[in-house]
């Protein structure tokens, strides 16, 4: 993995500081609002640098206005990726953009993390190119925080849409990669992982989760995770699970049907709360708490997406984020830096990864038909 | 299908009563439970009747107790399916079962829908098993109803878990599928469909589902509905569309995904309105509108998940459902009978059976590898 040695060599620097590359275009409201959360950011973060990547011209000027020049560096890249390109073409044609740019700072060890509000497909298709996988790593995933009742608040959920398949070895590779961002990203010491299917029953499921389930737990003592087994949709927010492995497909629609819920539940609860009279005084009184609860719920606060498996850290921030979106996926990028979690992630990998081709080839024999269905 | 002719039958019975098949034991909390529920049902419905399966011995009491005796008629069936039974199992051994003999109420003409709040997997192998699928149907589907902005207050989704996986045939029986029971069931003249995806761009997804959406699309004139196109998991709620198509898997998945947030946001709604004095004054203040909100989205209201594609009607009611939930199931099985569901539905289907085909083997060579991922 020689490609891997320069971002080895600077994700953690001689001087302490922490350099993030941000791509300043593809989100859907524009560089402004980037350079707003890259303010609030860095007021709080005084060792961060930032290498800001899209047209100098348009930057510039953002950035002199908020006076942050001194630690911002603007990278000139006129061309922007959009949300309808396919990330085929991207890959094709896509030297010029942005996205392209704020990538390459990390392959050259110029920065520790790449933060872009663009478009998903392009933003793995090019890391993926640029930064390539992690050995032991056949597909990468993105871990997603997802708001639940543990002391931390949240859990991990991977895939949350990197790829729209899994295999039982990429299941494997996402349950020791999902349970070291846990680690670094929440803090949790030996985290429990769970595996996302139709019923927590062994004989419910597709073969190749129950063959998943097998190696999993085969692997909990070298990965340093306990294994708490199959897990179901309810289970993405409670206390009995930090880490929730399934397929990018599956992964992808419970996240935005989470989402989707929360935000009929926010509607009604408005509507609700000024119906009556009383009710909107109500609404008054406990405006405190209500904020409370919708900060803890808040998909912006939890914002960014995290690449997992390539030899650098990529974070994926809502394409909708605002100021204070960017801000939230800019910290977390930031304390991923200070972890070294690039260096920390392949390491586990790597040493896992000859432990997972033996437990596949050892297990696939037990694949069986599967039966039953979810209740 | 000779076997379907007994149930169009009594479908519409010359007398107008309607005749509901229970099976009340199963369930979580046992058949006081669903006595209970079958009570509040009655009181409400005077013009039904029930045939009520499950061990003689300690049903007759519960019904006497109610008064009830005159309207339910109790079949003894001495042995209980339980939720860890695997299906198979069920099939071989499960003939003195209260779950089997109320399915073969259906089958026998006796009743028009069956109720169970058992283990689905069993409910459904039976009910494969004694009533068969209709004609055109490789796939039965569970349709339940999802909390919604739209004026119905509720869209369909389907599957919910009756099978875990369905093929581009599948997808395209199950909008139709899904189209008929909005129709009788929520009174929805021309339901708009929607095949829910990871991103609503043509280029997203499996390869299946781009062929379903060719195939879903073509039959919407036959079919009597809107096609929308691609949805994703945040439109589950939404107001631009009516009824989401997905395999079983998923669409498992993302059910108890929805039940499993509300809930997060429910147990903090309620910690913030005891949080402070000032608070809880507003809780009590908006406790009316707290309570209709809760009503909304409370999955025993919109309990009871339908199986579809099979000769008869058969309900699979929550395990836990409480005597509110059980109630509800027998109201949304009564709609049913009353709307001669089963008929029409075995109707739809079998005209468009022959139009699928075609279309499947017309379209299937436009399948194209499946590239990007979902944002």
């Amino acid at each position: 993995m020689s490609i891997a040695n320069p971002i080895n060599k600077t994700s953690q620097r001689a001087d302490g500081r922490v350099v993030l590359s941000v791509d300043a275009m593809g989100g859907d409201k524009g560089p402004a609002t980037v350079v707003a959360g890259l303010d609030r950011f860095l007021s709080e973060k005084t060792d961060a640098r930032i290498l800001l990547h899209g047209a100098k011209s348009e930057l510039d000027g953002l950035v002199s206005k908020r006076g942050l020049s001194g630690r911002v560096t603007v990278c000139d890249a006129p061309d922007v990726v959009a949300m309808s390109d396919k990330p085929s073409h991207v890959m094709r044609h896509g030297k010029k953009t942005s996205m392209w740019s704020a990538v390459d700072a990390v392959r050259d060890g110029e920065a520790s993390v790449c933060v872009s509000c663009g478009n998903t497909g392009a933003l793995m298709a090019i890391s993926m190119l640029r930064l390539r996988k992690v050995d032991g790593v056949s597909r990468p995933a993105i871990a997603c925080l997802w708001p639940s009742l543990n002391p931390a608040g949240f859990n991990v959920m991977l895939d949350a849409g990197a790829d729209i398949r899994a295999d039982q070895d990429d299941l494997l590779t996402y349950a020791l990669m999902g349970a070291s961002y846990a680690r670094n990203g929440l803090g949790i010491e030996r985290p429990r992982v769970g595996l996302l299917n139709v019923g927590v029953e062994e004989h419910k499921g597709r073969a190749e989760l129950k063959v998943a389930h097998d190696m999993i737990a085969s692997a909990a003592d070298k990965g340093e995770y306990d294994y708490v087994g199959f897990v179901e949709g309810g289970d993405l927010p409670s206390k009995r699970v930090d880490v929730i492995v399934t397929d990018g497909f599956t992964g992808n629609v419970a996240l935005k049907t989470g989402e989707g819920t929360s935000n009929l539940i926010s509607t009604l609860l408005r509507e609700a709360l000024t119906k009556t009279p009383l009710s909107m005084i109500a609404g008054l009184l406990a405006r405190g708490s209500l904020n409370r609860l919708r900060k803890r719920i808040d998909p912006r606060r939890v914002n960014g997406g995290v690449f997992l498996g390539l030899n650098g850290t990529v974070v994926k921030s809502h394409g909708s984020a605002d100021e204070m979106g960017v801000a939230a996926a800019l910290s977390l990028s930031y304390d991923l830096a200070k972890a070294s979690f690039a260096d920390k992630l392949a390491a586990r990998v790597a040493s896992a990864a000859l432990l997972a081709q033996d437990i596949g080839t050892e297990d696939t024999d037990h694949a069986e038909p599967s039966v039953g269905s979810g209740d």
